[in-house]
């Protein structure tokens, strides 16, 4: 065994608390070289008589390491418990301090899981679990009040600049909300909606207000409300990281310089300020002057945030919160808002913007959840093309499941494209069949899937700003069978919790072959999803040793032969089967 | 190159800030496996204008890996990075989510840093870097005020029990000041001394009481006072995991059961409450009936708690925390802990009792330091016998620098035993030479010293309760020698910053050999400490292309003769060398 592969710590994404009874342990091993890992349990203070061995899985692998995982209930709250690993005829035991041959004695060096404390679990909303999100940027989506139509709006389909405005509203929304519930979203995420100058809104001045030209307050009330009568969640975009420089705070310190009363909300270097590109000479989200970064540690901006964060929760009932730059803001200032927030709403779900490994903010005291993107790239790079094999592609996969613990895999924002990506049908190039696999991958994948507006009818678009055009509402326009077959997959993923919270696993996923094959688990169903990353047709086999398939979208029973089950698939064909448990 | 071997995530330990300006990168490989590793970095906006590279060195080893680490101050304050290694003629790039012969494109998958908020920095006391504390038992240490001595209290330098107790208490601290003022330590950690039924008083009764055995409130402010008077500080012992069963609102659970208000003071499995041993029907520490556990997550007990942790450093004025069973409370409490703490005197020294890895609650939101045990068992591992090796030895110490930031490092409490081990004197069965290599060690280390309260004067002990003895008063039967020994080495650490914040590395740890050699360097001083673990004579040589050494001891010169230094070493001698810088 090669022992420099091991890896557990006693925290994190390696030991945690699932819920307030249950502990998850997961330990790393090379690929392919540990034949069967056991967790050698008990309580410190009562050893022998609560002894007891948990054999663990090989729940998923990269292209290094295989890593294995368990769940058990200690019988009261916490274990000290050792790793005891095999392969052929070799055994060793692993340890806080060794490996070694000898069975260690306990407890002194063994790993330890003090307590489950209630409090500190890692909680996150049930209904963002089962939820299927829509990302609207407002002024794209539909223009429901010409009234309200910013100065010098461009014609509705142009194509859009890093400037224009097209006169998309909160009536527009209101208008399309049949549209999504046909579609059958139930959860909507709005880019900002609050009063800023550019069209995007990611430089508020007003935090307070809704953007007049995307309506008021109480439009967004009606939004709200109207969104919850029809079991439609909403999660507003809050930009806490910077603001505009037309916010008034900065304004006043523009004005007044040192003397200003909120020379602390920022991070002044010298003075007098001066707006501009480059290198201001004050703190800045990346180099642009005219977005101020706050100073989110200063407890007035701290408690002047954190009110916007509760008012619009309590105030308009929204359900949620997607966290701009949340990266860059500090750990003090998340931690804060968790809690104003679940005080406010218990079932609000968090969603911080973080593009890397985002560990040390979904431990149960930040986030709930952030936006993969790392489940974007790596998806798309499987199926934007035929060139990587489903080893490789399971390997990605595998690797990022286990960065995070499995609560915060369950809600995770898993999402194709967005206003900060190229869209999906660009990066397929326009091969709606590969598109197809992608978006059946997201919605029989675990984590919580986020649609961006228009991708379901066809819409394609490079990067900003080319990704941010107009929705396209004339039905001839649209592509009406990519919608149906949109509405197909959302319908199959909310009518089976087995989609949503079921155990994952690729079945197939060889070297060398783009064919996939892989399962979920769970609540009475059993589906195993088949899928053909190539233009050849195929006929793709598994060994099946049970019998009651059918086809989950048509309902046609599809039976294995002699223990073997054969899937013919189109070129980038897939299948999706179902069957029964006990 | 092992890739399997390749550790690093962009957080706690493997990526911090040490500053508001420096950053810290650590890297695993297997060891003596890579010859150079070189971190790439830059500013994910603007990558061109600030990309740099940095090599990395090599700064500990453990049995299977080698550690690099880096310290850089970027340019604003965030960093993206990856890391080039190579071996011979090979060269791998490694970001986040790969490892590859090509060089990465910037800045995608590359880890990130994003920003240095100085809220978020691991802030350590200054004065506890140098600090070398001295650790009493109350009850033990001396009687200074016959007319509080508890009822029954046993002759002092009787055998202690688990029960009886010796009349020590604050005045004979008080008394024995100048004793340690002479000895030189210039901190004091006190085992709990609040109103407890118990000798040992980590059953407190009353948490904002002196325990009338040991004094009164008034009494602590004096020992404090007179303390600081001296340039001594002084750290308390809180018991806030549990309670004694007397505390006044476990009485009232007791008394009016499901009525009472305290009943989410606790974790009550069911009513009446029975208090007994084994398995009472409410949780406790370990299997205590005595000591019920707190319930730390509801407000009303955090309040409680709170307010206590902060009356004693605000109206008494002590310098520090140490935390009984700190593994046990919720992670929260411990974040309000610090803030409470620190809002009260910023200097505030908080140190954990965690017998474990640590370091979860040592990354700047809870604890500066945590009793490190594992220090004291690696060491006294091998200085209380002959059979380990300085490379073992060297692997073991190796490994326990990188499970902590580098600051964290500085502060942590180092001891050679407590009132929870056995003495160090039995630990090394009476052998005094090997003796004075652990606290040779233990007082040219990098860390927090604590010497145990007559460790100084050949007390020996084997487990609770022998290891908690009378200290012995009288000079006949004291080991002046021994004393005169700690007081020296206690003054060599004090007098030279080197020994307390200078970087350490070993010069020799070989296998098979038992002898050692490492080395303190910083603020314009360089120690080299030599040190022979065996019972035989030696004469150890070691390469040394500086010429102007002496004895930090005596002064004698000692010089290399042609690039080597060869010291002669009795058995279990050392000998500690110091050169200027520059």
């Amino acid at each position: 065994m090669l022992l420099e592969s091991f890896y557990h710590v006693a925290q994190s994404n390696w030991a945690y608390a699932y819920d307030k009874e249950t502990i998850h342990l997961r330990l790393r091993t090379k690929r392919d070289d540990v034949d069967e890992v056991v967790a050698e349990t008990g309580d410190k203070y009562d050893w022998d008589r609560t002894y007891s061995e948990y054999p663990m899985v090989r729940t998923a692998a990269d292209g290094m390491f295989d890593y294995w995982e368990v769940a058990f209930k200690p019988q009261y709250g916490r274990v000290s418990y050792c790793f005891r690993l095999s392969a052929g005829s070799e055994t060793v035991w692993m340890t806080e301090n060794d490996i070694g041959h000898d069975r260690p004695m306990p407890t002194g060096d063994y790993y330890d899981f003090p307590y489950i404390h209630e409090i500190d679990l890692n909680m996150v909303p049930e209904w963002a679990k089962s939820a299927i999100f829509y990302q609207i940027f407002t002024d794209r989506f539909f223009n429901g009040d010409s009234s309200n139509d910013p100065e010098g709006a461009a014609l509705w389909g142009e194509q859009p600049t890093w400037e224009n405005s097209f006169g998309g509203d909160l009536q527009g929304i209101i208008d399309k909300l049949d549209y999504l519930s046909d579609l059958g979203v139930n959860a909507l995420y709005l880019t900002p909606i609050f009063d800023a100058p550019s069209n995007h809104k990611y430089d508020t001045v007003d935090y307070t207000k809704v953007d007049p030209s995307f309506g008021d307050n109480e439009l967004l009330r009606k939004l709200v409300d109207t969104c919850h009568s029809k079991d439609i969640r909403v999660m507003l975009d809050a930009v806490f990281n910077h603001c505009s420089e037309q916010f008034l705070p900065f304004q006043d310190v523009l004005k007044h310089g040192e003397k200003s009363k909120y020379v602390d909300w920022f991070h002044i270097g010298s003075y007098p300020l001066e707006v501009k590109e480059g290198l201001p000479n004050y703190d800045t989200f990346g180099f642009f002057g005219n977005m101020p970064k706050l100073n989110t540690a200063n407890p007035k901006v701290k408690e002047y945030l954190l009110n916007v964060a509760e008012y619009w929760i309590k105030e308009i009932g929204i359900d949620g919160w997607r966290l701009d730059v949340a990266n860059e803001v500090d750990h003090h200032f998340w931690r804060n808002f968790r809690k104003v927030v679940k005080a406010a709403n218990p079932e609000a779900y968090i969603v911080g913007e973080v593009w890397n490994d985002s560990l040390k903010w979904v431990l149960g005291d930040q986030f709930d959840s952030v936006m993969n993107y790392p489940f974007s790239n790596k998806l798309l790079e499987f199926f934007s093309q035929s060139s990587m094999d489903g080893f490789t592609f399971a390997n990605r996969m595998g690797g990022l499941l286990m960065r995070y613990p499995q609560q915060t895999n369950e809600v995770i924002f898993n999402l194709l494209c967005s206003h900060d990506t190229p869209r999906v049908m660009s990066r397929v190039a326009g091969n709606k069949r590969r598109l197809k696999l992608c978006v059946v991958f997201l919605l029989t994948y675990m984590g919580t899937p986020c649609i961006f507006y228009g991708d379901e009818i066809g819409l394609a678009g490079e990067n900003d700003p080319d990704c941010r055009k107009c929705m396209e509402w004339d039905p001839e326009k649209q592509d009406r069978e990519l919608y149906d077959f949109y509405k197909l997959l959302i319908g199959l993923r909310r009518g089976h919790e087995a989609l949503v919270k079921g155990a994952f696993r690729f079945l197939k996923a060889n070297r060398g072959d783009q064919r996939i094959i892989y399962e979920r688990i769970g609540n009475g169903e059993h589906f195993t999803i088949w899928m053909n990353n190539t233009e050849e047709p195929t006929l793709l086999s598994h060994p099946m040793d049970t019998e009651d398939w059918s086809d989950a979208l048509t309902g046609e029973e599809v039976r294995p032969i002699e223990g073997v089950m054969d899937i013919e698939l189109e070129g980038f064909g897939y299948r999706i089967l179902r069957r029964s448990l006990g």
